[in-house]
């Protein structure tokens, strides 16, 4: 399939960053912490409908025919000369969760952008065409579902349970899809790419660490998301014995130190992460023992064993606070997706095309999950990562990727799709 | 002082008990966890100033004269044949949590009001004037310091400060006095009362659990509040290695465990009391580490000695878990009372009362604070606790005591205060 082109192309870096800027400024807010700006596109809202037109635009532009489908996913395609042929899928999302940088996701998306840009540049036409792909709610921070755009349009989830989706204010996907203007008409499924691909920043530490230019990713760890309940007895704080006590509060607290020191144990390799990141404590007064807590936890593994393990432990340790505390857990799955290896080919396409540019790379599982683990169960994907600095930081204003790793990072991904194109 | 009747005068129960009812219906909500019907009448609001209007339309009623000061404490005068003396007053708050039950407080409005209904119906004269007082966010669940009118009547808080104080949403107490109608113009200290007496539920298990009709209440235990503000750093959940990460909720909950750990080993007494009932976790999203913790810590013990080592220790672990958790704790004090005694001869003539009434009664200190503990320091104060059912529940709306119960109470409260009325 890869043939080896003698002519690299090369993307204008420049124009790449400034995208990446011009479309940080929709949502862009003031943090208070670190008084650095952040953006804020929480998915279906008004601020992420703006930055979805704003990218409309720049498609359109760039000559691309627009659709969207049931799910609010939006597709643009650059036609092929033989344009019945599967098309080459470059995407990923431009939500955010409200504490984001300008980089995680958008440069899957505009970096797709900046290939049409550069062939249209140099006028190359493609036997097969290119199509970019940006993704509904990638980040579950608004519906508590991640991928749920591309897991929708690969089958994962149905349209109907997605549509019921709702957020914190009992708000629906539909509705909210409806009220932005992005309920389309196009069916699920109306595209089979030859191939997937993603340029992403790295989200982690590993890459800069080791002064890489490319991550070669392999695919993405297992993740488990789970929605704790935990009712207890409200009581008044000054009066009520502490043997007469259900606390909510403490009950998470004590699930929240155990993560911590069951990863610390090392029972569960050496890569095994837990979060309690969402709490939402009832009825939350300084003088009421807590009677309700809703919380979340999130765990990510690179092997499917080890997270059996540490969910099963820690059904154990719920049981165990539930007996202690007095109080009831009930939980649910949120997200719940095994390791997902990528294609070989596509990464070995990768690396070839890394090497033929002179960048150093080496291959890397993600750690977060990703567009590209949907697109994995109905073609040929696998993704290129770009290093970040301030050890990889992301969901934070201080993400930040210079525009030499961006740029390389989308050389990659314009080279490796030009053998797609052209098989 | 106290002169004993030869004849009791006893209270209307029914009366009293309809009128709490009556009241339990300003701010009433259906509880989701229980199915029970509950009252959320927070200081201040919409529902708070329909309650004062009722109440105070119910002291007219009675003939009493009414006035209200400048930081929303309201008064009702009864009349005394030698009306220049020092009034007795009687009081306590009609505000609530927003998960109460009826008791809190309002029995020992209602229960004066009711000493003055029997007074009325027996056309009893007295030698001394006769106040009832309510007083603005005893709870401090709102402004988050409690026994804030009784503290500013009484010169523990200064005016100017308290009109400052702002609630979650940034809205002063001054404000919002204006904005219900209740920023008065009487002085602050515009009374000197005799003495201070005030009927309370016990909101605690003891009286129930010894068969006892009276607490004769000794004092207030020493209380502490804080509020902590936790900085880490947001980062993403899945990417973040464990080492790298600053997690405030983590911290937040290693200090919950810790209070929990360190009640258990008995180091500070047997009765000391901690719960972290308020928590705000920032950005509060299943996939980023969480930045930002602000929650509180309430402190209680009845030996000011235990309650400075509790705190010392508090804040050596704060100390460890800043180094350990590479995060920034900041606090502040919201409440600080030391053991409030009551006084000796107060409480002896409430013991000598309900000896003469037939009924039960045992010396108890309060594990709540109550406005009692500010009138104490400008005058002899003391208290009448009576039991409540299922363990005495309060700030729940399972919170319960029976007509019986609050009649014995309330007819502790009228005879004891005959005793000062015409001494």
């Amino acid at each position: 399939m890869a043939k080896t082109l003698t002519k690299k192309l090369t993307i204008n870096g420049g124009r790449l960053y400034a995208a990446l800027k011009d479309l940080g400024k929709v949502g862009a807010y003031k943090d208070e912490n670190s008084g650095l700006v952040g953006v804020n596109r929480l998915a279906l809202t008004e601020k992420e409908g703006e930055g979805r037109r704003l990218v409309i635009k720049w498609f359109k532009e760039a000559g691309l025919k627009v659709v969207v489908d049931k799910i609010g996913n939006v597709y643009a395609k650059r036609e092929g000369q033989d344009d019945d042929l599967p098309p080459l899928l470059l995407g990923s999302h431009i939500d955010s969760v409200p504490t984001a940088g300008i980089f995680d996701g958008c440069l899957g998306v505009l970096g797709a952008l900046e290939v049409v840009r550069t062939l249209n540049d140099h006028k190359v036409a493609t036997r097969r065409p290119l199509v970019i792909g940006f993704f509904t709610e990638e980040e579950g921070c608004r519906f508590g579902t991640d991928m749920l755009g591309s897991a929708t349009a690969t089958g994962r989830l149905k349209l109907a349970d997605a549509y019921q989706i709702k957020d914190r204010d009992g708000l629906t996907v539909r509705g909210e899809l409806e009220k932005i203007g992005f309920l389309g008409k196009t069916e699920l499924g109306h595209i089979k790419p030859r191939a997937y691909m993603e340029c992403h920043i790295e989200q982690g530490p590993i890459l800069r660490h080791k002064g890489l230019d490319i991550g070669v990713v392999t695919g993405v760890q297992a993740i488990s998301w789970r929605e704790l309940t935990i009712l207890g007895k409200s009581a008044h704080a000054g009066t009520t014995p502490m043997s007469f006590r259900k606390d909510a509060g403490v009950a998470a607290s004590r699930i929240n130190v155990k993560l911590r020191e069951m990863i610390a144990s090392g029972r569960y390799g050496h890569e095994m992460r837990a979060t309690m990141g969402s709490w939402k404590v009832n009825p939350g007064m300084v003088n009421i023992v807590p009677n309700k807590v809703i919380c979340s936890i999130d765990l990510r593994n690179p092997s499917d064993a080890f997270m059996k393990k540490v969910e099963s432990e820690l059904d154990s340790f719920i049981k165990v606070v539930e007996k202690e505390e007095g109080v009831k857990i009930e939980w649910r799955s949120t997200a719940k997706t095994p390791l997902v290896p990528f294609d070989e080919s596509v990464q070995q396409l990768i690396a070839d095309t890394a090497d033929s540019l002179g960048l150093s790379h080496e291959r890397i599982l993600s750690g977060a999950g990703h567009d590209a683990q949907e697109w994995s169960h109905v073609c040929p994907t696998a993704m290129v990562f770009v290093p970040g600095e301030y050890d990889g930081i992301s969901h934070n204003p201080r993400e930040f990727s210079a525009e030499r790793q961006c740029t390389d990072g989308v050389n990659v991904l314009l080279n490796a799709s030009l053998a797609f194109l052209n098989d």
